[in-house]
């Protein structure tokens, strides 16, 4: 099976964020494409339940041997308790659809970039951004 | 019943990290003095499990109007996760013992203050360090 590219995981945090009525969707993918997904669900079970803490909260639910071979797909790149549980987690990769700045005019922000938080740390991680941005910006309409 | 200080809530966060056999113990606390406490439990529960984490993730155990009236008291200061976490619960108040700068001898560390990522959020953070910080270096030998 050919492994899957970035839009088809971005769609897949897409379709997770959309069906439970949230602009934020996450989804953790190691190199067999295994994969856990997860959703805002702050209303449910409190302030720290960002969707992208969900996920890395189930990334003992993977098979990998090292974390910096897992990517992580949001639909809003992280915020910095989120991009600080990927450093934590040892997570290699990040890619988002819409930046902090972008969604900074529906919702309040930590106005800090995940690259800025990544520098301030021991870790080296890939952070790519504008990942099928126009699909994850239908999630605010 | 008068309402304890700073130093017996350090206290209480202190003798919960030493009975884990963690440098890291939080503590959360009420108006009333009610509160849920924590220690580092990332080797059982991955890495999102620093004790602030731990304890932000059960302040709905707690009786408040407002989340600004409660103060997190923590042997370390809060890395830009769990600071993130105190910004988005809507914490008011943070005690720490020992700044993440005093603690990178011991361990890696993200190097951003949690005064300078408040900075970057809507919130007004009340931000004190050094409290019983003599005990909490303890913690590390």
């Amino acid at each position: 099976m050919a492994l899957q590219d970035d839009s088809f995981w971005m769609r897949v945090a897409i379709d997770v964020a959309a069906e439970a009525n949230t602009p934020f969707g996450a989804v953790l993918v190691d190199e067999e494409g295994q994969h856990v997904a997860g959703f805002n669900s702050t209303k449910l079970d409190g302030a720290t339940a960002h969707a992208e803490m969900n996920v890395v909260r189930k990334m003992d639910q993977l098979d990998y041997d090292n974390a910096e071979d897992l990517i992580l797909y949001t639909t809003v790149e992280p915020c910095p308790m989120c991009m600080g549980a990927v450093i934590w987690a040892g997570i290699g990769s990040v890619k988002y659809g819409l930046s902090i700045d972008e969604v900074t005019e529906f919702t309040k922000q930590i106005k800090l970039p995940s690259t800025e938080l990544a520098k301030r740390s021991w870790r080296s991680i890939l952070i790519t951004g504008g990942v099928e941005k126009e699909k994850c910006f239908e999630l605010w309409k």
